[in-house]
């Protein structure tokens, strides 16, 4: 584990991912890891922490959800445009060296089998709370976050810091078809 | 309805939510209109264009939402941070003038009493697809956005035009406590 990169309090969890970045999403079942792109990525609530993400039933990062109950949800950064681009066009099941290709190397919080994507700002790793009737009817998947880490180049103390930050560290979102946008500069709301 | 105000094709509509920004969702019930502030809302399918939005129990609009099984989710704009704050922090159930308080103004699209919130940079009206285990269970409400429009100064032909228009015009996305970032810069990512 990277020497920068810290746990994040469960209660301060959610901060990670309530702006609205694309997120990557891994998982590991039966010897078989994988990770795939997903602008598709929501907060749901603050204690316990939980999380919605959309699965289209064509990924195969789906079936290892399925199957193991287990994901983990993290940023990319802008330095991983190319990366975040590629994991989000190539399937596992039609280019076995997807993950080679695309750049993707993995760490692991101590012994555990869940990918985490090496480069990304931060990682939320999940239980898959088992809605059945929501994953057939609309691919929507809820987590609940069992443990968080970010690096603290970027997050730290429960607050981002991307604008002291290198502007590589910066969260990008999805438009469609290649077109994303960097988070910009910070502002702060007076009190009404 | 303001002359820079387009409608927004439905296939393109997940355009507008896909960035992850910080959304204001109105409804209007038995003569009452409110507005409310949402962090979590995302994009859940393309065609035909669904969305999910998590709406707390003590809230005023998800009654009227509940009620009337129509809400809008609209964008405010970075030149709007003080009305996204001031109704995000206050109740109509304690605070009767809310919405004039907030400066919040509404326009209407024909004949339609569904409000919404003049000087955003987009709309989508929903209807409500009832989920009554997600919305007790989880405060997880879907809609199926029936209409979209944008303001063509920083919407139009399909894309955003964050980098060309005013400042004021950023989409704004809430970490805590009042701290926002605006969106930032186009980043494009090559074929992979």
């Amino acid at each position: 584990m990277d020497r920068h990169i810290l746990p994040v309090p469960l209660d301060k969890a959610y901060r990670l991912l309530n702006h609205g970045p694309t997120v990557l999403v891994s998982s590991h079942h039966e010897g078989v890891d994988n990770v795939m792109a997903a602008a598709w990525a929501c907060a749901l609530d603050f204690a316990p922490p939980k999380l919605t993400v959309v699965l289209d039933k064509s990924t195969a990062t789906r079936a290892l959800v399925e199957g193991s109950g287990r994901f983990a949800i993290q940023l990319p950064t802008a330095g991983q445009l190319a990366l975040t681009h590629a994991v989000g066009n190539r399937s596992l099941r039609s280019d076995p060296d997807k993950l080679e290709r695309s750049g993707v190397a993995f760490w692991h919080a101590q012994d555990d089998r869940l990918p985490l994507v090496a480069g990304c700002s931060a990682w939320l790793a999940c239980r898959l709370v088992p809605e059945p009737h929501n994953q057939q009817a609309y691919d929507l998947f809820i987590g609940e976050v069992t443990a968080a880490w970010a690096d603290e180049r970027v997050f730290r103390d429960g607050h981002w810091h991307f604008e002291e930050a290198d502007p590589r560290w910066r969260s990008i979102h999805h438009i469609a078809g290649g077109h994303f946008y960097a988070i910009g500069e910070p502002m702060r709301a007076g009190e009404a």
